[in-house]
This record gives structure tokens, C-alpha cells and sequence, in this order.
């Protein structure tokens, strides 16, 4: 690799450079498969050995890697991606997923490959919530990045321009109702809110089917909350299971 | 703070003088309420402002917390607390968690959250997995530490020791029978595997109600897996929630 090569590469550990150039960065042998089985545009691959016959691979050394990589323990293979266009909502395929402040890399990672393993095709977040392209976020999905369309929109302005016949779910810490006892529609979008705060005051404002997930703690009114990703988890397996149990033995 | 108390407080940084002295740390002025209203032992606290009138406050600048704080961002208190004695399993209160091989400190601390907010007391953990006195770990739980028993065992013999009626419950990719479409019945164990090997051979040899979540994903085959903690949270949804959906409108 020339000295600009590995000068340029290693710039991409800023946000700033990846912006500029449109592009970002998929790392691990495992990752890279992802990424060679999904129609995401491949840039360039480097690793410290062959991983594809099908892609021209640029080998390097274990330093290189090393310097290039936003890993702490770097694992075999680098890739340059270019970013994805944008692609259209599915409002046929719901419920949509809807995120509200998601601040911690690995929550929006999680939720991603939870969508995906649901089949949840869109997932729209505030501009606030972490980047999709943050290297924690991809690494964190599993390569769900490839398979899930994130959108950022203001939630307000998207939630009012839904069609009339969507149902706005919210998940609320209390007071909502009963998850477990709802009849779940599919057709809506559920709003996951922030770590921190939950859903905004305004975006809350605009839920008409506010949901809780009941606290059957032994402790009294503790925890205070669960993780997002884990209260996502439990949501959208309500929604995704109820023509499901119509089986139920 | 005399130069030598600094030097043992930064020394708690590493988890051999913790485990010298018997103790862990907490720190953040949320996590310290939720100890001060746990029966856990306290033994010193360091804050930079009064945080409680009830115990002695060791008032450190924010250029000591800096040092002696595991933390990127450190949040005004810091507190030492002595590792509790264990207490025995509660049988009775079921279904209980075994989690063999979870390794990501995020992972335990959520799951921790987790069984705190479905009222489950136990966790067993096979001896593999991350120390449940690990700062990460505590932090994750945000508290939830405080209010589970986390237990290390053999996880074979353990599973083998337990009453003839109980059910073993293990969480499968696949093959396993569809937990939506299951009779739960709650006195039983449920594993959880580790986030990249799932459950070990000689564990798995011992389940007899092996369980899947069902992947309903649009793409074949992806994606391979779901998170741990985010699988731990579907699986007690569904054991806690079959009782309130006798109610299901």
C-alpha cells in the first residue's frame, strides 16, 4: 500500500472523510460476506489474505490493518462501501419501525438485526438518533445494515403525512396499554423513544395507541425502565406472533 | 485525599485489587441512589457535591474523580461497596435464567435489567462469563444489580441437580419447538447460549424443551442469529405473559 493509500484509509476513522467521499467502512471476514451477498456497491476490499475470488482483493499486512482499522482487535478484512441511495417507504409492509433519539451505537445496531429477523423492511429515525454508517452501528447489526432501510426524517412532519388509516403506537414506561392484552393491527408504526427520555413530548402528543410493557418485578416501582433495543425486541414480537398463536395449543 | 488513598482507588481500576479487597465500584449519582436503597453494603462514597445526608461523603475535585473513575465521562459520585455473600437459589421462583458463556458485559448488565423487571430472582451463570462485579456489567444493569442474584456454577452439574419436575428449557436458531405456539409452563430453567456459539454440546445434551424463535425475515437465511440479551427478553415476554393473556381481548 503507498503512504496516500494508507493515509487516505486511515482518515476514514472520521466521520468527516467518510462524508466527504460518500462512503464507509465494513470490517471482519464475517461482515464482508454480508456485505459480497447484498447489492451495497463495493468500493475496495484489503485484507491480509484472499477472502474472494469474485472481488479484486488488495492483500496487506497485519500492521496496515492494524492502522487502518476502527477496531480494537481488527479482524482479517477491511471494505470501502459506498453509501446506498435512497430508496422509497414500504407502507404495505407494517408495521413500520420508528426511532426517537436512539443515542447508543449499539442500540441501533441491535434493533436493526432484530427488524430484520421480523422482517421489518423500514425503520425511520430522528435526525438526532446516531448515524446508520457509524462503524459501532454496522459492526453492532451483523450485517443487518444491508437489509434494512433507515431513513432520517423529522418524526413530526413524517408521523402527520401518514395515511389516515395508520395506527400510531407508542411505547410508554406507564399507562399505556397493556401490551400483552391489545389487539396489535398491524398497519401503524410503533415509536421506540430514547434511552434517556423516552418519546419526545411532541411525537408523544401524536400517538394514538400509547402501549406498556407490564413490570412484573418483585421490587417496587424498579427497574425504572428497559434497555431500547430489549423493549423493541419484546414489541415487535408481539406484533410480528399474534397471527401466530391463533395456533396456539 | 491523602496521595495514598488516590493510589488505592485508582488501583480498584483492575479487577485483582477489587477481588483482594472484596469489593466492587459503582458510580454515577443514579447508580449510587439505587445502591443507597439496596441492603448492599456500603463502604465509602467519594462525590464531588453532598449526594446524601444519610452516609459520610468524602468530598473529592473533579480532577480526582477523573482519576480514579472507570468511566469516560465521570458523574460526580463514586461509591465502594463489599461484594455481597452469596444466598441460595429460590426454586420456587421460576422460570430461572442460566446463561452459559455470555461474555459482553453490556449483554449480562441488560439481562440482569431484564429478569429485574419480570420478577425474576436467579441467574445462574456457567463459570465462562463476564464477572457480574465488572463496571460495565454494573453499569448496564443500571441498578438491576442490586435487586438479582447472580450465581456461578458448573452449569452441567447444576442442571443435573435440579428437582425431577423441572422443565430445561433452551433457546435455539433452530429446530427448536415455535415459542409463540408453546405451553410454558414456569417451573423449569431457561438457557441462554453465548452471543457466538449459542449453548455448549454437553449443556444442550441436557434440554428437553428445546425453543425458537421463529425468524420471519424477508431475506432466506438472515439473519443468522439475534442478539442475546434482545433473544433473553422474547423468551421472558412469553413465560411472564402467558398468565395475563387469558385475558386477551
Amino acid at each position: 500500500m503507498t503512504k496516500a493509500e494508507l493515509k487516505r484509509l486511515t482518515s476514514y476513522k472520521h466521520e468527516k472523510y467518510r462524508n466527504n467521499d460518500n462512503l464507509f467502512v465494513v470490517e471482519g471476514v464475517k461482515m464482508c460476506q454480508e456485505l459480497l451477498s447484498s447489492n451495497y456497491d463495493l468500493i475496495a476490499i484489503y485484507a491480509n489474505e484472499e477472502i474472494t475470488d469474485r472481488y479484486q482483493v488488495t492483500i496487506i499486512t497485519d500492521e496496515e490493518l492494524r492502522r487502518i482499522s476502527l477496531l480494537s482487535t481488527p479482524n482479517k478484512a477491511y471494505c470501502l462501501v459506498r453509501k446506498p441511495q435512497s430508496v422509497a417507504i414500504d407502507y404495505d409492509n407494517c408495521p413500520i419501525l420508528a426511532l426517537d433519539g436512539i443515542k447508543d451505537p449499539g442500540n441501533l445496531g441491535t434493533i436493526m438485526r432484530l427488524a430484520d429477523w421480523f422482517g421489518v423492511k423500514d425503520i425511520v429515525c430522528s435526525p438526532d438518533c446516531v448515524d446508520v454508517f457509524n462503524p459501532k452501528v454496522v459492526q453492532a447489526s451483523m450485517g443487518s445494515v444491508f437489509r434494512t432501510n433507515v431513513h432520517y426524517e423529522n418524526l413530526q412532519h413524517f408521523i402527520k403525512s401518514l395515511p389516515d388509516d395508520f395506527a400510531i403506537y407508542g411505547t410508554v414506561v406507564e399507562n399505556g396499554e397493556n401490551i400483552y392484552q391489545s389487539k396489535l393491527p398491524p398497519r401503524g408504526i410503533i415509536i421506540i423513544g430514547s434511552e434517556s427520555f423516552g418519546i419526545s413530548n411532541e411525537i408523544q402528543a401524536l400517538v394514538n395507541h400509547p402501549l406498556t410493557i407490564p413490570r412484573l418485578s418483585l421490587h417496587l416501582n424498579k427497574p425504572e425502565s428497559l434497555n431500547a433495543s430489549v423493549a423493541t425486541a419484546i414489541v415487535l414480537s408481539e406484533f410480528k406472533s399474534a397471527s401466530l398463536r391463533t395456533n396456539k395449543k
